[in-house]
C-alpha cells in the first residue's frame, strides 16, 4: 500500500493513470506520435487558446525547472532584460537561471508572504523602458501564495512585454486563460495539478514570439524553438521522451475532463483545502499566509511553539502511519507544508488529521481536545 | 498486447520493471532516498568502479543527451579545447553542443564505417598540446560501429588528457573498467542496455575531475557539479526526479543482476544478434558494416536493390504484425536498423525474421526460397 503524499509533486496519481504506465511504445512510432499530438492539443486547450489562436505547446524532458530554463535560456536575446517578480524561492530560481546565463535582469523582491506591489511594478516598468521581459511565479509553492497573474499581465500588455508564467504548481487546478492574462510563455509540468508522474515539463507559448526568438537559445537540449520545430516537422522528440510518462499523462488527461476539468478539479482542491484548513486549526494549527493570500494547492502551517514540537519527529512518526507531508521553504519562519492536490479526497484529509492529533498526543504536545478545547 | 521493439531504445523491458511503477513515492522520502542511493552504487560496481576508487555516479533528468550536454556543459573550463572524434551522428552531436556553448574544438572525422585511426589520433594529440579533453562515442547507434575506448584511452592517459565517454548504447552490454580505460566521465542512460524506462541519464565520473570542474557549469539545470553535491548532501535531488522512472531502472538492475549481470546480458544480446545476422542474410539481406565493426547492439542493414522495396511500406507492414524496427541515419548510404537489446528473446528474432520474410513476400519482392536458395 503506497503512502499517502501531501506534497506539491510528485503526488498521488490514480492507479489508472500509473497502469498506463504497463507498456512499451517506440518513441518514433506513429501511434506514440498520435498520443503525443493528443496532448499538446489537450494543454492547449487547457490553457483556452488555440494553434489558430496563435498558441503552441511544446514538452521538454526532465522536470519542471527544466522547462523553465528553457524558456529562460532560449527566448531573451543578449540585449534582453528580464524584470523577475519575486516572493518565494522559485522567483529566486528564475533569477539564478537568469544570471548563469548572463541575461540581463532587474529583480524586484517581495516579502514571502505578501503579494506583488503593483503600484510599485507599474513605476518601475514606467521608469525602467529597457525592460523587455517580465516573469512570475503564479502560485508561489514556498508558501502557498498565489500571484495575481491577471493584473500583473495587465501591465505586461500596457508596457509591451514579453510575459513569462511559471505556473508550474497551478495549471490544472486554477483556471488561467493565457490570452486573456497576455501571456506569451507559460510553463508547467508533468507531476502537478493534471495529476500526472514526473518526467517532463511543458510550454505554451505565444507562436510569433517563439519565432521570433529563433537563434536565442544557449543550450542545445533546452532548446525551446528547436523543440518545437522538431515536433511540428514529424511529431517527434528530438531526443528520446520519456515515454511511459507521455502515457500517464495521456490518461491524466482524460481523467481531467471525467472530473469535469479544471473547474470540475478546482472543486474537489478547494474541499480538501477547506476541510485541511478547518481541522489544523481545531486542532491549533495557524496558516503562515493571510487566507486571501493562500491557494488552494499548498498551504505553510507555523511551528507550534510547543518545547515538544520537533518537526522531524513529526514528520516520521506521520511518515511511519503512511502520510506523506512535506518540509517548509519560508526563508524567516518555521514553516511546514501540507499539500492537497493529487488523488487526494476528503477521506484522506480527515485521515491525514485524525493522524496529526494522533501523532501529536504520542509526542505529548496535545494532551487533550474535550469539548473542543484544544490544550497544547 | 505491445508491440516488440526491435529499436535502440525505448526498447522492450520486462513486465516486473514496468509494474515497479505503479506506485508513488516521495521525492524527498526517506525510502525513495535509500532506491536512488542503492542505484548510484549499483552504477558504479557496474562501471568496475567505487567511491572508495575515487568515482562518483549522479543521475541527470531527462534522456540520454540530457547527460552528455551536462558533462560537455560542465565540466570544460573557457580556456579548454576539446577533441571530439566523429564517426556518427552522436559525435557530430558532441560536437554541436560543444558549439553551441562556445568551447573550444578540435574534431576528427572518421567516414561512418571506419573505426577511428588511433594513428592519426596519436599525431593529433602530439602535434596539439593545447588539446585538454577528448570525448568519442562508444557504441555509435548510427550505423551500430564499436570504437576501441581501450585504445584511444591509452593514449588519452599517454596524452594526459580528460577523457569522455558516451556509453549510451553499450553500458550493461559491453563489460567497461572506467579506471583501466582511463574513462573519466561515463555516460550512459535509463533506457538502454540496463533495460529501463526512458526518463533520465546518469554520469559515473572521477572524483577529482569533478571536484576540479566547480564553477565551470553554464547552466543551472544541468550543472553536473551542483546535481552531485546536491545528492550528497542529503541523497535528495535538487529538482523533481522521474521517481517512477527510478523505481523501474532498480528493479532492472536486480534483473540484469539475476541474469548475470553484464557478461550475462552480453551473452543472450550476442546470441540475439547472431541469429538475426544469420536469419537476414539468409533472406538476402547485407549488413552496412564489415563484421569485425559491428557491435551485438543494434545492425544497420542496406537496402536491397529491389525496384519494389520500400522503407516505408516494409516498416509499416511491420509494425502492423506488431514489429518495430528503425529506420536509417547513415549519411550516404540507405539503411534501416535492427537493434536487438532489450527483454528481446531467440524467439522474438525468429518471429522477427519469420514476419521480414512473410512482408517481403507480400511486397512482391521476396517470390521464394526453396532449398534456401533466396529468388529477389
Amino acid at each position: 500500500m503506497d503512502k499517502l503524499l501531501f506534497t506539491p509533486g510528485p503526488l498521488t496519481t490514480s492507479i489508472t493513470v500509473k497502469k498506463a504506465m504497463l507498456s512499451d511504445v517506440g518513441s518514433r512510432d506513429y501511434e506514440f506520435i498520435e498520443k503525443v499530438n493528443y496532448v499538446r492539443n489537450e494543454l492547449l486547450f487547457l490553457a483556452g487558446v488555440s494553434k489558430q489562436d496563435g498558441y503552441e505547446s511544446i514538452i521538454m524532458q526532465g522536470s519542471g525547472s527544466f522547462g523553465i530554463e528553457s524558456v529562460i535560456s532560449s527566448v531573451l536575446s543578449n540585449d534582453a532584460n528580464i524584470l523577475i517578480i519575486i516572493n518565494g524561492a522559485y522567483g529566486e530560481r528564475i533569477s539564478d537561471m537568469g544570471k548563469v546565463h548572463n541575461i540581463k535582469q532587474t529583480r524586484m523582491v517581495f516579502p514571502e508572504h505578501e503579494c506583488p506591489d503593483l503600484s510599485k511594478l507599474e513605476d518601475v516598468l514606467k521608469s525602467n523602458p529597457y525592460i523587455t521581459h517580465m516573469a512570475v511565479v503564479h502560485c508561489e509553492t514556498t508558501t502557498g501564495i498565489v500571484n495575481s497573474i491577471e493584473e500583473i499581465g495587465l501591465l505586461a500588455k500596457k508596457y509591451d512585454k514579453t510575459y513569462i508564467v511559471d505556473a508550474m504548481s497551478s495549471f490544472g487546478a486554477i483556471p488561467i486563460h493565457m490570452a486573456e492574462c497576455n501571456i506569451h510563455y507559460l510553463i508547467s509540468s508533468s507531476n502537478k495539478c493534471i495529476e500526472g508522474v514526473p518526467g517532463f515539463s511543458f510550454v505554451i507559448a505565444n507562436r510569433c514570439k517563439l519565432e521570433e526568438s529563433e537563434g536565442n537559445a544557449r543550450t542545445l537540449v533546452l532548446n525551446l524553438h528547436a523543440q518545437w520545430k522538431g515536433m511540428e516537422r514529424d511529431g517527434q522528440f528530438r531526443f528520446t521522451p520519456p515515454t511511459h510518462a507521455i502515457l500517464a499523462f495521456e490518461q491524466a488527461l482524460k481523467e481531467l475532463e471525467i472530473e469535469g476539468g479544471i473547474s470540475g478539479r478546482a472543486h474537489r482542491y478547494k474541499e480538501n483545502h477547506q476541510r485541511l484548513i478547518k481541522g489544523m486549526r481545531d486542532i491549533g494549527f495557524a496558516e503562515y499566509l493571510a487566507p486571501e493570500k493562500q491557494s488552494y494547492i499548498i498551504t505553510s502551517f507555523v511551528y507550534p511553539k510547543h518545547p515538544r514540537f520537533n518537526f522531524k519527529e513529526f514528520y516520521n512518526r506521520l511518515n511511519h502511519k503512511g502520510l506523506v507531508i512535506y518540509p517548509g521553504k519560508v526563508s524567516h519562519s518555521d514553516c511546514f507544508r501540507i499539500g492537497n492536490i493529487g488523488r487526494i479526497f476528503q477521506e484522506d484529509i480527515d485521515k491525514l488529521l485524525r493522524n496529526i492529533k494522533e501523532t501529536l498526543q504520542e509526542m505529548e504536545i496535545l494532551v487533550g481536545s474535550e469539548n473542543g478545547v484544544v490544550a497544547w
